[in-house]
């Protein structure tokens, strides 16, 4: 089976085998080395297929590191999902602990995976224009979250809205990671985030 | 004048050479795509010499980011200090205004700069210590200016410190950049600031 006879008959399968085999790359050798000659050995074709499909490294890389971006995404909003009780009042107890807490944020490798998409994006601008869709989609959807939260909260309890739309949303918990003994625990984080949220 | 004779005779000079020559590749070809074939070209020695003084890539990128992340640092705090009037009540105005605002960070460099510097740390672990001793050598100076920031603001104001040790500290406005017409402006950011500052 020629790699000419691939792109002529299967371009959509031969794209699919790209990106997976850009995906095993990075699970092996991390993001940040990701390449194209690597890609294309471990898919078994020539270089210049990538060049053909993506344009360039940056546009392979655009679209393989936009997926994880959205995936990450997704798979964050569905555990914080389960975590709201199906009926009954909100209280702010539930929305604390919506909030991802430090130790669980250190011990996850979604947070250095998404700090080194987030730089690659810093100097790939198909890539930044990628994660700059998705980010405001996901704030969107946090936000008619957010909003459908504040509408079960018990009378008499309010909360201010700016500490997910400002705070969290600007938040990268790396620095904490690298703080040591001065780094945040849980229990302080969920106390400011408490405070915060029901001045 | 050959590597060996500068090598033997001048250590110190070769090592500030190869220093040098990264930081020029880095400003023309940016932090991610550092090579050390390039930075040895550049500096008109031979690779095996980086490898001598430095073991390997990664400390050659360990040293130059980590000097690149503490110059960061220090002239934003001297940036900061400049804003705090010599003498005379602190209001909660001065203190909102040390806070850098969205449209500041989003002009300048150092944001997408700091945010590739934690990215290789994030898997370069003798850039991630080094990285981590200098952010905690700053957060131990911030909280010391935060103490003194308190000690003379007018009596009977007081601020949450948490606002700086657990917010600010942990924070990357480059999401921020990202949410397009989602994203808060200086006015929306520096009313937040000054909310949860004097809850």
């Amino acid at each position: 089976m020629s790699t000419e006879a691939l792109i002529t008959n299967e371009p959509r399968d031969t794209r699919a085998r790209l990106l997976a085999a850009a995906r095993e790359e990075i699970k092996s050798e991390g993001i940040l080395g990701l390449r194209v000659a690597e890609v294309a050995a471990r898919a078994h074709y020539s270089v210049s297929v990538i060049y053909r499909h993506f344009g360039d490294r940056n546009g392979l890389v655009a679209e393989v590191l936009g997926d994880l971006y959205e995936e990450t995404l997704s798979a964050r909003r569905e555990r914080i999902a389960q975590l709201v009780p199906p009926t009954g009042p909100i209280t702010i107890d539930h929305l604390v602990n919506l909030v991802p807490t430090p130790s669980e944020v250190a011990k996850s490798d979604e947070l250095r995976m998404r700090l080194q998409i987030l730089a690659v994006a810093a100097t790939n601008p198909a890539l930044e224009k990628r994660v700059a869709d998705i980010a405001q989609k996901s704030y969107v959807e946090m936000l008619a979250f957010v909003t459908y939260l504040r509408s079960r909260l018990a009378d008499g309890v309010d909360i201010d809205e700016r500490v997910f739309t400002v705070m969290i949303v600007n938040q990268l918990l790396y620095y904490n990671t690298l703080l040591g003994e001065h780094s945040v625990d849980d229990d302080g984080y969920r106390q400011f985030i408490r405070d915060v949220l029901t001045r």
